[in-house]
Protein backbone atom coordinates (compact mmCIF):
# COMPACT_ATOMS: atom_id res chain seq x y z
CA UNK A 1 0.00 0.00 0.00
CA UNK A 2 1.28 3.27 -0.72
CA UNK A 3 1.99 5.62 2.35
CA UNK A 4 -0.40 7.63 4.61
CA UNK A 5 -0.27 9.88 7.11
CA UNK A 6 -0.74 9.05 10.32
CA UNK A 7 -3.80 10.96 11.37
CA UNK A 8 -3.29 10.35 15.33
CA UNK A 9 -0.38 12.07 15.58
CA UNK A 10 1.50 9.50 17.37
CA UNK A 11 5.06 8.52 17.35
CA UNK A 12 6.59 6.02 14.80
CA UNK A 13 9.39 4.63 17.24
CA UNK A 14 10.20 1.65 14.69
CA UNK A 15 13.68 2.68 14.07
CA UNK A 16 14.16 2.61 17.74
CA UNK A 17 13.29 -0.62 17.87
CA UNK A 18 15.11 -2.02 14.94
CA UNK A 19 17.97 -0.60 16.47
CA UNK A 20 17.41 -1.96 20.26
CA UNK A 21 16.47 -5.44 17.81
CA UNK A 22 20.31 -5.09 16.55
CA UNK A 23 21.81 -4.58 20.16
CA UNK A 24 19.97 -7.43 21.93
CA UNK A 25 20.21 -9.65 18.57
CA UNK A 26 24.25 -9.00 19.06
CA UNK A 27 24.19 -10.03 22.89
CA UNK A 28 21.82 -13.24 22.31
CA UNK A 29 23.66 -14.32 19.10
CA UNK A 30 24.70 -18.32 19.06
CA UNK A 31 21.00 -18.40 21.35
CA UNK A 32 18.70 -16.87 19.32
CA UNK A 33 17.93 -15.71 15.66
CA UNK A 34 17.84 -12.19 14.95
CA UNK A 35 14.58 -12.60 13.69
CA UNK A 36 13.29 -14.13 17.03
CA UNK A 37 15.06 -11.18 19.16
CA UNK A 38 12.96 -8.47 16.64
CA UNK A 39 9.86 -10.30 17.55
CA UNK A 40 10.57 -10.35 21.26
CA UNK A 41 11.58 -6.75 20.92
CA UNK A 42 8.33 -5.66 19.04
CA UNK A 43 5.59 -7.75 21.06
CA UNK A 44 7.51 -6.13 24.31
CA UNK A 45 6.82 -2.98 22.89
CA UNK A 46 3.07 -3.66 22.07
CA UNK A 47 2.59 -5.30 25.38
CA UNK A 48 3.54 -2.19 27.66
CA UNK A 49 2.57 0.39 25.30
CA UNK A 50 -1.17 -0.92 25.85
CA UNK A 51 -1.01 0.16 29.65
CA UNK A 52 1.77 2.83 29.59
CA UNK A 53 0.83 5.85 30.32
CA UNK A 54 3.49 8.39 29.48
CA UNK A 55 5.22 6.84 26.03
CA UNK A 56 8.30 8.89 26.31
CA UNK A 57 10.37 6.17 27.82
CA UNK A 58 8.60 3.10 26.03
CA UNK A 59 11.84 2.18 24.24
CA UNK A 60 14.28 2.29 26.78
CA UNK A 61 11.63 0.24 28.91
CA UNK A 62 10.93 -1.85 26.36
CA UNK A 63 14.93 -2.60 25.81
CA UNK A 64 14.90 -3.92 29.72
CA UNK A 65 11.79 -5.83 29.48
CA UNK A 66 12.61 -7.34 26.13
CA UNK A 67 16.11 -8.24 27.60
CA UNK A 68 14.33 -9.56 30.69
CA UNK A 69 12.79 -12.15 29.06
CA UNK A 70 15.15 -13.57 26.08
CA UNK A 71 17.51 -13.91 29.67
CA UNK A 72 14.69 -15.85 30.72
CA UNK A 73 14.30 -17.80 27.34
CA UNK A 74 17.55 -18.27 27.26
CA UNK A 75 17.74 -20.47 30.39
CA UNK A 76 15.86 -23.22 29.54
CA UNK A 77 17.89 -23.89 26.60
CA UNK A 78 21.04 -23.41 29.53
CA UNK A 79 22.14 -20.98 27.68
CA UNK A 80 22.35 -18.73 30.68
CA UNK A 81 21.48 -21.76 33.18
CA UNK A 82 20.82 -19.65 36.67
CA UNK A 83 22.88 -21.83 39.64
CA UNK A 84 20.29 -20.17 42.20
CA UNK A 85 16.67 -20.34 42.81
CA UNK A 86 14.35 -17.92 40.72
CA UNK A 87 11.13 -16.39 42.11
CA UNK A 88 8.65 -14.66 40.45
CA UNK A 89 6.05 -12.37 42.31
CA UNK A 90 2.80 -11.80 40.53
CA UNK A 91 -0.04 -9.54 41.81
CA UNK A 92 -2.85 -7.89 39.49
CA UNK A 93 -0.84 -4.47 38.67
CA UNK A 94 2.57 -5.19 39.30
CA UNK A 95 2.88 -1.72 40.84
CA UNK A 96 2.64 -2.70 44.56
CA UNK A 97 2.46 -5.96 46.46
CA UNK A 98 4.88 -7.69 43.67
CA UNK A 99 7.79 -4.89 43.46
CA UNK A 100 7.86 -4.42 47.02
CA UNK A 101 8.23 -8.39 47.46
CA UNK A 102 11.07 -7.92 45.05
CA UNK A 103 13.08 -5.04 45.65
CA UNK A 104 13.32 -7.08 49.53
CA UNK A 105 13.60 -10.30 48.10
CA UNK A 106 16.76 -8.88 46.08
CA UNK A 107 17.80 -7.18 49.12
CA UNK A 108 18.10 -10.21 51.45
CA UNK A 109 18.84 -12.83 49.16
CA UNK A 110 22.25 -10.97 48.23
CA UNK A 111 22.47 -12.22 44.73
CA UNK A 112 21.55 -16.04 45.90
CA UNK A 113 18.16 -15.69 44.73
CA UNK A 114 17.11 -14.79 41.11
CA UNK A 115 14.24 -12.75 41.34
CA UNK A 116 11.67 -11.25 38.96
CA UNK A 117 7.75 -9.38 38.89
CA UNK A 118 4.24 -9.42 36.96
CA UNK A 119 1.38 -8.21 36.76
CA UNK A 120 -2.04 -10.45 35.43
CA UNK A 121 -3.22 -6.05 34.60
CA UNK A 122 -0.24 -4.26 34.91
CA UNK A 123 -1.05 -0.39 35.77
CA UNK A 124 0.38 2.66 33.91
CA UNK A 125 2.78 3.54 36.52
CA UNK A 126 3.82 2.10 40.17
CA UNK A 127 2.05 3.81 42.84
CA UNK A 128 3.49 6.53 44.33
CA UNK A 129 2.75 5.36 47.96
CA UNK A 130 4.54 2.18 47.11
CA UNK A 131 7.33 4.26 46.01
CA UNK A 132 7.87 5.82 48.96
CA UNK A 133 7.54 3.64 51.18
CA UNK A 134 10.26 1.64 49.76
CA UNK A 135 12.57 5.08 49.48
CA UNK A 136 12.20 5.51 53.33
CA UNK A 137 13.77 1.71 53.49
CA UNK A 138 16.46 3.14 51.22
CA UNK A 139 15.36 0.70 48.22
CA UNK A 140 14.74 3.18 44.82
CA UNK A 141 12.01 1.71 43.28
CA UNK A 142 11.37 5.03 40.79
CA UNK A 143 13.33 3.31 37.61
CA UNK A 144 11.07 0.38 37.93
CA UNK A 145 7.47 0.09 35.93
CA UNK A 146 4.61 -2.70 35.78
CA UNK A 147 5.32 -5.58 33.19
CA UNK A 148 2.77 -8.27 31.99
CA UNK A 149 2.71 -11.68 33.05
CA UNK A 150 4.78 -13.75 29.80
CA UNK A 151 5.16 -16.95 29.76
CA UNK A 152 9.07 -17.08 29.37
CA UNK A 153 9.26 -15.56 33.29
CA UNK A 154 6.61 -18.15 34.56
CA UNK A 155 8.47 -21.14 32.40
CA UNK A 156 12.10 -20.21 34.12
CA UNK A 157 11.32 -19.92 37.58
CA UNK A 158 11.35 -22.50 40.41
CA UNK A 159 8.77 -20.76 42.81
CA UNK A 160 6.09 -18.43 41.61
CA UNK A 161 4.58 -16.29 44.14
CA UNK A 162 0.86 -14.75 43.22
CA UNK A 163 -1.16 -12.22 45.79
CA UNK A 164 -4.23 -12.49 44.52
CA UNK A 165 -4.28 -13.17 40.89
CA UNK A 166 -3.67 -17.04 41.05
CA UNK A 167 -5.83 -18.40 38.24
CA UNK A 168 -4.47 -15.89 36.02
CA UNK A 169 -0.73 -17.79 36.06
CA UNK A 170 -0.07 -21.08 34.15
CA UNK A 171 0.56 -23.58 35.95
CA UNK A 172 3.46 -26.27 35.46
CA UNK A 173 4.16 -29.13 37.37
CA UNK A 174 7.60 -29.66 38.47
CA UNK A 175 7.58 -25.76 39.96
CA UNK A 176 6.25 -24.54 43.58
CA UNK A 177 3.29 -22.00 43.70
CA UNK A 178 2.09 -19.96 46.65
CA UNK A 179 -0.51 -17.41 47.14
CA UNK A 180 0.48 -14.99 49.45
CA UNK A 181 -2.46 -13.17 51.06
CA UNK A 182 -2.18 -9.37 51.63
CA UNK A 183 -4.09 -6.71 51.24
CA UNK A 184 -3.91 -5.06 47.39
CA UNK A 185 -1.95 -1.38 47.90
CA UNK A 186 -3.62 -0.21 45.03
CA UNK A 187 -5.37 3.05 46.35
CA UNK A 188 -4.56 3.06 50.01
CA UNK A 189 -2.69 5.45 52.16
CA UNK A 190 0.89 5.74 53.13
CA UNK A 191 0.09 4.14 56.26
CA UNK A 192 -1.14 0.92 54.56
CA UNK A 193 1.00 0.65 52.78
CA UNK A 194 3.74 0.95 55.06
CA UNK A 195 2.23 -2.20 56.81
CA UNK A 196 1.87 -4.50 53.63
CA UNK A 197 5.43 -3.63 53.21
CA UNK A 198 6.72 -4.55 56.23
CA UNK A 199 4.37 -7.49 56.14
CA UNK A 200 5.90 -8.71 52.97
CA UNK A 201 9.26 -8.30 54.32
CA UNK A 202 8.52 -11.28 57.04
CA UNK A 203 7.37 -13.28 54.33
CA UNK A 204 10.41 -12.65 52.46
CA UNK A 205 13.25 -13.14 55.15
CA UNK A 206 11.23 -16.48 55.84
CA UNK A 207 11.25 -17.45 51.90
CA UNK A 208 14.90 -16.72 52.01
CA UNK A 209 15.85 -19.00 55.24
CA UNK A 210 13.67 -21.75 53.20
CA UNK A 211 14.88 -21.72 50.07
CA UNK A 212 18.83 -21.10 50.57
CA UNK A 213 18.12 -23.97 53.54
CA UNK A 214 16.92 -25.84 50.45
CA UNK A 215 19.34 -24.78 48.23
CA UNK A 216 22.00 -26.40 50.83
CA UNK A 217 20.34 -29.66 51.08
CA UNK A 218 20.19 -30.67 47.50
CA UNK A 219 23.95 -29.53 47.25
CA UNK A 220 24.51 -33.03 49.16
CA UNK A 221 22.45 -34.79 46.55
CA UNK A 222 23.40 -37.00 43.93
CA UNK A 223 22.40 -35.07 41.05
CA UNK A 224 18.94 -36.24 39.61
CA UNK B 1 14.26 -29.14 41.32
CA UNK B 2 11.97 -31.98 42.60
CA UNK B 3 8.29 -31.86 41.91
CA UNK B 4 6.28 -30.03 43.99
CA UNK B 5 2.39 -30.25 44.92
CA UNK B 6 0.52 -26.84 43.71
CA UNK B 7 -0.75 -25.79 46.07
CA UNK B 8 -3.18 -23.34 44.32
CA UNK B 9 -5.17 -26.29 42.91
CA UNK B 10 -4.88 -25.05 39.61
CA UNK B 11 -4.97 -26.86 36.25
CA UNK B 12 -1.75 -27.52 35.07
CA UNK B 13 -2.51 -27.23 30.72
CA UNK B 14 0.68 -28.14 29.63
CA UNK B 15 -0.52 -31.29 28.05
CA UNK B 16 -2.78 -29.76 26.26
CA UNK B 17 -1.18 -26.90 24.98
CA UNK B 18 2.16 -29.13 23.66
CA UNK B 19 -0.79 -31.06 21.73
CA UNK B 20 -1.65 -27.62 20.27
CA UNK B 21 1.78 -26.54 19.84
CA UNK B 22 1.78 -30.28 17.71
CA UNK B 23 -1.16 -29.16 15.67
CA UNK B 24 -0.21 -25.70 14.67
CA UNK B 25 3.76 -26.45 13.76
CA UNK B 26 2.23 -28.88 11.12
CA UNK B 27 0.16 -26.56 9.82
CA UNK B 28 2.57 -23.94 9.50
CA UNK B 29 5.74 -25.96 8.52
CA UNK B 30 8.06 -24.89 6.22
CA UNK B 31 7.14 -21.30 7.64
CA UNK B 32 7.92 -21.22 11.11
CA UNK B 33 10.25 -23.65 13.40
CA UNK B 34 8.19 -25.73 15.95
CA UNK B 35 9.75 -23.59 18.79
CA UNK B 36 8.50 -20.53 17.69
CA UNK B 37 5.18 -22.19 17.29
CA UNK B 38 5.39 -23.12 21.20
CA UNK B 39 6.32 -20.12 21.78
CA UNK B 40 3.66 -18.24 20.46
CA UNK B 41 0.82 -21.04 21.86
CA UNK B 42 2.13 -20.82 25.41
CA UNK B 43 2.54 -16.85 25.38
CA UNK B 44 -0.72 -16.77 23.77
CA UNK B 45 -2.07 -18.91 26.48
CA UNK B 46 -0.74 -16.27 29.16
CA UNK B 47 -1.86 -13.48 28.02
CA UNK B 48 -5.22 -14.66 27.98
CA UNK B 49 -5.17 -16.19 31.10
CA UNK B 50 -3.79 -12.75 32.28
CA UNK B 51 -7.87 -11.42 32.02
CA UNK B 52 -9.66 -14.74 31.41
CA UNK B 53 -12.51 -15.63 33.99
CA UNK B 54 -13.72 -18.52 32.94
CA UNK B 55 -10.82 -21.11 32.59
CA UNK B 56 -12.55 -23.81 31.12
CA UNK B 57 -12.66 -22.42 27.51
CA UNK B 58 -8.70 -21.05 27.44
CA UNK B 59 -7.07 -24.15 25.41
CA UNK B 60 -9.51 -23.97 22.69
CA UNK B 61 -9.18 -19.75 22.90
CA UNK B 62 -5.24 -20.40 22.71
CA UNK B 63 -5.26 -22.46 19.88
CA UNK B 64 -7.62 -19.98 18.16
CA UNK B 65 -5.88 -16.91 18.80
CA UNK B 66 -1.76 -18.61 18.43
CA UNK B 67 -3.52 -19.41 14.68
CA UNK B 68 -4.27 -16.18 14.24
CA UNK B 69 -1.36 -14.36 15.20
CA UNK B 70 1.03 -16.99 13.40
CA UNK B 71 -1.14 -16.26 10.19
CA UNK B 72 -0.91 -12.37 10.60
CA UNK B 73 2.51 -13.27 11.47
CA UNK B 74 3.37 -15.59 8.21
CA UNK B 75 1.89 -12.53 6.22
CA UNK B 76 4.99 -10.40 5.56
CA UNK B 77 7.13 -13.32 4.96
CA UNK B 78 4.90 -13.49 1.89
CA UNK B 79 3.49 -17.64 3.10
CA UNK B 80 0.01 -16.64 3.59
CA UNK B 81 0.29 -13.45 1.71
CA UNK B 82 -3.06 -11.58 1.46
CA UNK B 83 -4.77 -10.05 -1.45
CA UNK B 84 -7.31 -7.99 0.31
CA UNK B 85 -7.19 -4.76 2.17
CA UNK B 86 -6.63 -6.00 6.22
CA UNK B 87 -8.21 -3.36 9.06
CA UNK B 88 -7.78 -4.26 12.87
CA UNK B 89 -10.06 -2.54 14.92
CA UNK B 90 -8.74 -1.77 18.69
CA UNK B 91 -10.69 -1.02 21.84
CA UNK B 92 -9.89 -0.53 25.90
CA UNK B 93 -11.86 -3.76 26.27
CA UNK B 94 -12.43 -5.71 22.99
CA UNK B 95 -15.54 -6.56 24.26
CA UNK B 96 -17.73 -4.11 22.78
CA UNK B 97 -17.23 -1.44 19.95
CA UNK B 98 -13.97 -3.42 18.49
CA UNK B 99 -15.95 -6.75 18.31
CA UNK B 100 -18.98 -5.23 17.14
CA UNK B 101 -16.91 -3.13 14.13
CA UNK B 102 -14.90 -6.62 13.43
CA UNK B 103 -18.51 -8.71 12.70
CA UNK B 104 -19.86 -6.07 10.81
CA UNK B 105 -17.22 -5.16 8.49
CA UNK B 106 -17.00 -9.27 8.18
CA UNK B 107 -20.63 -9.21 6.58
CA UNK B 108 -20.33 -5.97 4.77
CA UNK B 109 -16.93 -6.61 2.96
CA UNK B 110 -17.99 -10.14 2.11
CA UNK B 111 -14.72 -11.37 2.01
CA UNK B 112 -13.07 -8.84 0.23
CA UNK B 113 -11.62 -7.21 3.50
CA UNK B 114 -10.03 -9.39 5.99
CA UNK B 115 -10.70 -8.22 9.82
CA UNK B 116 -9.12 -8.20 13.32
CA UNK B 117 -10.12 -6.80 16.63
CA UNK B 118 -8.26 -6.48 19.52
CA UNK B 119 -7.87 -4.69 23.18
CA UNK B 120 -5.77 -2.41 25.05
CA UNK B 121 -6.48 -4.02 27.91
CA UNK B 122 -9.20 -6.84 27.34
CA UNK B 123 -12.35 -7.85 29.84
CA UNK B 124 -12.97 -10.97 30.64
CA UNK B 125 -15.78 -11.48 28.48
CA UNK B 126 -17.63 -9.95 25.69
CA UNK B 127 -20.36 -7.44 27.03
CA UNK B 128 -23.70 -9.24 27.03
CA UNK B 129 -25.66 -6.58 25.73
CA UNK B 130 -23.45 -6.50 22.88
CA UNK B 131 -24.30 -10.35 22.07
CA UNK B 132 -28.14 -9.71 22.24
CA UNK B 133 -27.37 -6.49 20.23
CA UNK B 134 -25.37 -8.26 17.45
CA UNK B 135 -27.92 -11.05 17.67
CA UNK B 136 -30.72 -8.87 16.94
CA UNK B 137 -28.47 -8.54 13.26
CA UNK B 138 -28.28 -12.13 13.10
CA UNK B 139 -25.19 -12.08 13.80
CA UNK B 140 -23.36 -14.40 16.91
CA UNK B 141 -20.89 -13.28 18.82
CA UNK B 142 -21.39 -15.55 21.82
CA UNK B 143 -17.81 -17.70 20.71
CA UNK B 144 -16.01 -14.75 20.59
CA UNK B 145 -13.49 -14.10 23.05
CA UNK B 146 -11.55 -10.49 24.17
CA UNK B 147 -7.86 -10.40 22.80
CA UNK B 148 -5.13 -8.62 23.52
CA UNK B 149 -3.48 -5.96 21.21
CA UNK B 150 -0.47 -7.85 19.92
CA UNK B 151 2.21 -6.43 17.52
CA UNK B 152 1.79 -9.32 14.77
CA UNK B 153 -1.43 -8.20 13.90
CA UNK B 154 -1.01 -4.75 13.85
CA UNK B 155 2.19 -5.27 11.90
CA UNK B 156 -0.08 -7.85 8.99
CA UNK B 157 -2.93 -4.43 8.76
CA UNK B 158 -3.21 -2.16 6.33
CA UNK B 159 -5.25 0.32 8.54
CA UNK B 160 -5.33 0.32 12.00
CA UNK B 161 -9.36 1.58 13.74
CA UNK B 162 -8.54 2.89 17.07
CA UNK B 163 -11.63 3.35 19.37
CA UNK B 164 -10.21 5.52 22.53
CA UNK B 165 -6.74 4.13 22.85
CA UNK B 166 -4.86 5.30 20.17
CA UNK B 167 -1.69 6.19 22.14
CA UNK B 168 -1.90 2.19 23.51
CA UNK B 169 -1.16 1.11 19.81
CA UNK B 170 2.33 0.87 17.91
CA UNK B 171 2.76 3.34 14.95
CA UNK B 172 4.31 1.56 11.86
CA UNK B 173 4.78 3.70 8.71
CA UNK B 174 2.77 3.09 5.54
CA UNK B 175 -0.15 1.72 7.20
CA UNK B 176 -3.53 4.17 7.70
CA UNK B 177 -4.44 4.86 11.03
CA UNK B 178 -8.05 6.48 12.09
CA UNK B 179 -9.55 6.78 15.23
CA UNK B 180 -13.19 6.56 15.58
CA UNK B 181 -14.73 8.28 18.24
CA UNK B 182 -17.76 6.12 20.12
CA UNK B 183 -19.44 6.26 23.17
CA UNK B 184 -17.57 3.36 25.14
CA UNK B 185 -20.27 0.50 25.80
CA UNK B 186 -19.04 -0.96 28.79
CA UNK B 187 -21.90 -1.09 31.51
CA UNK B 188 -24.36 0.52 29.07
CA UNK B 189 -28.07 -0.03 28.35
CA UNK B 190 -29.17 -2.31 25.51
CA UNK B 191 -29.99 0.64 23.76
CA UNK B 192 -27.09 2.80 24.07
CA UNK B 193 -25.58 -0.44 22.63
CA UNK B 194 -28.02 -0.40 19.93
CA UNK B 195 -26.97 3.19 19.35
CA UNK B 196 -23.34 2.63 19.05
CA UNK B 197 -24.35 -0.52 16.87
CA UNK B 198 -26.06 1.26 14.39
CA UNK B 199 -23.10 4.45 14.43
CA UNK B 200 -20.78 1.74 13.87
CA UNK B 201 -22.74 0.04 11.31
CA UNK B 202 -22.55 3.13 8.94
CA UNK B 203 -18.91 3.76 9.34
CA UNK B 204 -18.64 0.57 8.79
CA UNK B 205 -20.25 0.86 5.26
CA UNK B 206 -18.40 3.75 4.24
CA UNK B 207 -15.26 1.83 4.86
CA UNK B 208 -16.08 -0.50 2.75
CA UNK B 209 -17.21 1.84 -0.07
CA UNK B 210 -13.58 3.82 0.60
CA UNK B 211 -11.24 0.68 0.71
CA UNK B 212 -13.06 -1.63 -2.34
CA UNK B 213 -12.85 2.00 -4.58
CA UNK B 214 -9.20 2.09 -3.54
CA UNK B 215 -8.76 -1.24 -4.26
CA UNK B 216 -10.56 -1.35 -7.52
CA UNK B 217 -8.36 2.13 -8.51
CA UNK B 218 -5.25 -0.07 -7.13
CA UNK B 219 -5.68 -2.46 -9.77
CA UNK B 220 -5.36 0.16 -12.32
CA UNK B 221 -2.13 1.25 -11.38
CA UNK B 222 1.71 0.25 -12.85
CA UNK B 223 2.89 -2.17 -9.88
CA UNK B 224 5.11 -0.08 -7.58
Amino acid sequence: MTEQPNTLGLKDNTVLLHRISDRLAERFSGIFTAETVERYVFESYTALARTAKISTYLPATTEHFANDRLNALAEPKGAFASEVPEVLFVCVQNAGRSQMAAALLKVEAKGRIRVRSAGSLPAAELDPAVVTAMAEKGLDLSRDYPKPLTDDVVRASDIVITMGCGDSCPIYPGKRYEDWDLTDTANQSLDTVRDVRDKIHDRVKALVASLLRNSDLRKGEAPS
